[in-house]
């Protein structure tokens, strides 16, 4: 039996669930929610029906788990708990400090519906979260270091468009390479805002803009740039669109500590990703088989990622795990 | 209240277990049992009783989960089965030919015992095997790449040992740097295994003992070493004990692959370790806390390092989880 999936959303991230979905042979994208009008939404699948947002509700049984592909500002904090009644749920809510709030309220709400939610899932929070808990568990007595890049953040370069004189601009963060190193070597440094990361700025001035002064804002932007080394190009909207239209990016987890002999350890984990959200919709789409398989069991209520069993994320029995994985 | 923890077997393993336990707060050592005689054995903990290992059984309502620090050739298939009857146990099995019929006899006794048995942990297999679970769980069209080292193979170094003229030797795995990039750019490549790691040698020579005929047969031993480079440097006892005394490993997995849009991903894990048994130690420690919450759960039967929630491994509520590590 194939997993009926439904998708809430059709922006980058629902589209991306869409493609990796087809990458699924257990699973089948049953339907897709918008808010948009649906007759005018036309999806990749075949054959695949959209439906109103605000009818899903009535589509509760021919859905095995709902992939919620909305914004965590927005979006997700009054959809996920809506949603969870009705359905086994996934989403990627990012918003660090609400997290315990959208906990309660998704758990409260899945308990109701006696289903499963697995929130904040992707790479940070999401893998990240993981590694950390694993360099924490592996080596208790050490130091944790989370850096961003090389890649596109879309609220720096939010940011920078808002800026006077600006037409369009992307922004780069990019770990300070010096800086991993010394945490790969074992140095546990303590490093500020500035010695972890750079971040680099394209941007397309309008005609006519005050060059000089568009960068002397950006540098020194509360925030989002005052505390870092900031490199702002200026670029046409031609080049812009040509050299930079991907939205890259990846990072590092390292753990570095000492076993209670003495010895020293470094564990390391990286992505490096062409797309952001295509690689996040396809760790929401792994989620969403263990959201449902949990669902399955009985159980009810939200997790993270931290509380799912690793197996629970692939289509096959635990003796081909053991054969193939272990 | 503190786990209760027992230790089988006093080698590297075990030692390395105890100095785990008394970085765990949580976590108390109970008492170590041996196959020498008991009354020989000083350990590091003040205190705590040294038993005969035959006599664990009259153990069983004072110990809440048993550490298993035996060798996967002799000791765990007799002791690992034998004590997840009375024990909630963890062991480092790393046979992979035959972990089906570990796992099948440790659960066989572990369901007999109302007992949680968590088998193979470590970190190949054990973090290895997460690490290429989320990466297929994650990428489900690519490629995985194992690189081992660069570290002291024991196997490796014994065979050399056993080479007629040879007093003493240590073997060093080392993974090739041009593959790893290669795998790194996301190439995919089809590697041989000489093209992924190479073998350095020192060994010492006897006295007297020909030299060149002692490289010549290392270099073609099968299995061992004719598959791979072999570079063999010959040195002095003093040279080696002071050299290469210690037991450094490590490694990369490396998955590669495509989402359903096709944009390129790769995902790394890699460890550095100072001393392969100390953070071997350090994770069945981990894997111990949550053999215990599952037997205190009353789930039995036998686990690997795929089957447990990563919050099982350490002693944080789930709140505190999620605040720090998500």
């Amino acid at each position: 039996m194939s997993v009926r999936v439904g998708i809430m959303g059709y922006g980058n991230l629902g589209r991306g669930v869409e493609s990796a979905i087809a990458q699924s042979s257990d699973m089948t994208l049953a339907a897709v929610f918008t808010r948009r009008d649906p007759g005018s939404l036309k999806i990749m699948t075949e054959g695949v029906p959209v439906y109103a947002a605000d009818k899903a509700a009535e589509f509760a049984k021919d859905i095995d788990v709902m992939i919620l592909c909305g914004g965590s500002a927005n979006d997700l904090p009054k959809q996920s708990p809506a949603l969870a009644k009705y359905f086994n749920v996934v989403d990627s809510f990012d918003t660090h400090a609400k997290i315990p709030e959208h906990f309660a309220n998704v758990d409260k709400a899945a308990k109701e519906g006696g289903k499963a939610a697995v929130i904040s899932v992707g790479w940070d929070p999401g893998l990240f979260s993981l590694m950390r808990m694993y360099g924490l568990a592996a080596l208790p007595e050490g130091n944790d270091y989370t850096f961003w890049g090389k890649g596109v953040s879309q609220g720096h370069s939010d940011a920078v468009r808002r800026v006077e004189g600006v037409q369009d601009a992307r922004q780069y963060t990019i770990p300070v390479e010096s800086a991993l190193e010394r945490v790969r070597k074992g140095e546990n440094p303590e490093l500020t805002t500035r010695e972890k990361h750079t971040r680099e700025c394209f941007v397309v001035a309008k005609e006519g803009a005050d060059k000089a002064a568009i960068e002397q804002t950006i540098k020194t932007m509360p925030n989002y740039f005052a505390d870092y080394d900031t490199t702002v190009h200026f670029i046409s909207q031609e080049e812009l669109d040509r050299d930079h239209k991907g939205i890259p990016h990846g990072g590092f987890v390292i753990r570095s500590g000492k076993t209670g002999e003495g010895s020293s350890h470094v564990m390391e984990f990286s992505l490096k990703l062409e797309s952001n959200p295509a690689f996040t919709s396809s760790v929401l789409v792994a989620f969403a088989r263990a959201a449902y398989r949990l669902g399955s069991e009985g159980i009810s209520g939200c997790k993270t990622i931290l509380d799912i069993p690793p197996a629970y994320l692939c289509n096959m029995s635990g003796e081909e795990l053991r054969k193939n994985l272990l």
